[in-house]
C-alpha cells in the first residue's frame, strides 16, 4: 500500500481521497480552513499539522485545489509541501490551474530531485463520486506509469497528453470547448425561441446531425428545463476562460469567442447568477434580448 | 404516383430528384441557367419552358435554390411558379433561405389556395446522395403528413418542427451551433498547439467527454489532417451565419458569437477561402496567431 499526502479536501478532493483509502492506501491529511472528513479520520487517515509534514511521509503528493496561487500557496510557502518532500516523492497536481506556472512549478520540484505530474480532471462531483473521472495528463512517462493505479482509483478515461504542463493545456482546451458549446446552444436556442419556434423541438431536430454534442443533450436540457443547480458552476468556468485568456496573452493567440464568453460569464456574475451551472450561461444572453427560451 | 416540379436542380437538388424520379414519380423541370441533367430527361422527366408551367402542370412543387432572393424570384418572378399554380398544390421549398420572409412566400402562397412547407435540410451533398438528409419542417399537421413520403425519398430524420418559417428557424439554429462549435473546437486545438501539446492527442483526450461532438470528431480531424474539401463550403455557411444575424435584429436578439463567427468566415473569404470546408474556419484563427496548428 502507498503512502499518500492528499491535500485539498474539497467538493472534488474529499471523494477522490475516498476512493484511494477504500483500496487500502495510507492518507496524510493536513487541517486547514474547514474540519477534516470524518470518515477519511475514521479510515485511518493521519492528520498532520503541516503540508511539510504530511509530505514528508509520503511516496505520493497530490494536490486539488482552486486556482494557481493556491497551488503555489500548498507547495512553496513556509511550511509547505516543498520543505518536507524527499527525492522521489512524486507530486501530482490534479487541481485546474495555468499551463505556464505549472511547468515553473514542476522546475522548482525538480530541484528537489522529484517527479511532478499535472492531472487536472473534467467530471466535475458526479465523476469524482463515481470514479469516472476524465483525467488529463503532463509529465513523463515513467511517471505515468508509476501514478496510473491511483489515477485509476478515480478516474477512467486518463490520458498522458504530453510533459508536464500538456495536461492543463488540454484541460484549458476542454474547457473553451464546453463553455463555447454550452455559448452556441444559448445563441441556438434563443433564436429558435425569439422566432416562435418551440426549442424543445429544435433540441430534438438538432440532436442525430452535425449540431448533436453532450452539451446540446445535457445542457441544452438544462436551459430548457430551467434547472440550473450546479453541475459545474459558472464562478468555476469563469476561472477556467481566465486561464485560456491569459494563456492566450503570452502565447500570442488570439480566442474571440473564449473572450465574449468570459464577458458573458462576468455578466452571470454581476446578476448574482456565480453559483448556476454553467448551463446559466444562457440566462445572460436572455438578458440581452429581454426573452426567456423557456 | 405524383406529379412534381423540381426547381433548382445544383449540387444538392440533382440528387434528390433523382431519388424522387428512382421511386417512379413524374417530374416536371425547366432549363435555367445550366442545362438539365441528362439522366433526369434519360429517366422521363419532362423539359417545361417557364416554372409556371411546370407548377402548372404538377401536384407538388419543390424548390431548392441558394438564397432568399432566389426563392422569391423562382416564386414571384414573371412567369414564376405563382402564375402556374392551381389551387390545392403543395409547395416544399427545401432551400436554406430566412424564416422571416418565409412566412410572408408562404402567405403569397396561401392566396393561390395552395399549401406551403418550409423544409431545409443538412447533411450536405453526401446526405443528399445517400438519402440520408435531415430534414427540418414548418407548416401545418396535414400538409406534413401529405408530403411525408416524398420527403422520405430524401431523408431520414424527419421532423416537423412547427408553422410555416419553423424548419427554416430550425435549420439557422443548426448552423449557429455548427459554425460556432467548429469555432470551439479551432480556438481549442489552436491553444493546445501553440502551447506545445499535440493536437491529435488532444482531441482524442476530449472525445469521450462533455467536449465531445460529431464537430470535434469530423471536423476537428479535418482540421489537424489539414483536409478542406468541402464537405460544406465556407461560402454557404457565411450565407448562414447572414440568416442567423439578419434574423437576430429582426427580432431583437444578440448572438455575440455568431456574429464573430461570421467575421472570421469574411476574413477567410478575403484570404481566398470561399470554396474551403467551414472546418477551414481554423484557417483564420491561425492566421491571426500566425501560427498552423498541424
Amino acid at each position: 500500500m502507498t503512502k499518500i499526502a492528499f491535500l485539498g479536501l474539497g467538493i472534488m478532493g474529499r471523494p477522490m481521497a475516498n476512493h484511494l483509502q477504500a483500496a487500502g492506501h495510507d492518507l496524510f491529511v493536513v487541517q486547514h480552513q474547514s474540519s477534516l472528513p470524518q470518515e477519511l479520520l475514521d479510515g485511518g487517515a493521519v492528520e498532520c499539522s503541516t503540508a511539510a509534514e504530511a509530505a514528508s511521509r509520503s511516496e505520493f503528493v497530490i494536490t486539488m485545489v482552486p486556482d494557481t496561487p493556491d497551488v503555489e500557496e500548498v507547495l512553496f510557502r513556509s511550511e509547505g509541501v516543498a520543505e518536507g518532500l524527499k527525492a522521489g516523492t512524486t507530486l501530482i497536481d490534479m487541481s485546474s490551474i495555468s499551463p505556464i506556472e505549472t511547468k515553473i512549478f514542476a522546475e522548482r520540484i525538480a530541484e528537489k530531485e522529484c517527479a511532478y505530474l499535472d492531472a487536472p480532471v473534467s467530471g466535475g462531483e458526479v465523476g469524482a463520486k463515481s470514479a469516472s473521472l476524465t483525467i488529463m495528463v503532463g509529465g513523463s512517462g515513467e511517471t505515468f506509469e508509476r501514478a496510473h493505479p491511483l489515477l485509476a482509483l478515480m478516474g477512467t478515461n486518463i490520458t498522458l497528453v504530453g510533459d508536464v504542463g500538456a495536461g492543463q493545456a488540454c484541460k484549458v482546451a476542454n474547457q473553451i470547448i464546453v463553455a463555447l458549446t454550452i455559448e452556441a446552444v444559448g445563441e441556438a436556442l434563443l433564436f429558435a425561441s425569439k422566432a416562435g419556434v418551440d426549442p424543445v423541438k429544435v433540441r430534438e431536430a438538432l440532436m442525430g446531425g452535425f449540431a448533436g454534442s453532450r452539451i446540446l443533450e445535457v445542457h441544452g436540457q438544462r436551459m430548457l428545463d430551467r434547472t440550473f443547480e450546479p453541475g459545474f458552476r459558472i464562478a468555476l468556468h469563469q476561472k477556467d476562460l481566465s486561464l485560456a485568456l491569459q494563456g492566450a496573452r503570452a502565447l500570442g493567440i488570439s480566442l474571440p469567442n473564449a473572450a465574449t464568453a468570459q464577458e458573458l460569464m462576468n455578466a452571470c456574475v454581476a446578476q448574482g447568477w456565480s453559483d448556476l451551472d454553467h448551463s446559466g450561461l444562457v440566462k445572460a444572453l436572455e438578458t440581452l434580448a429581454n426573452h426567456e427560451i423557456a
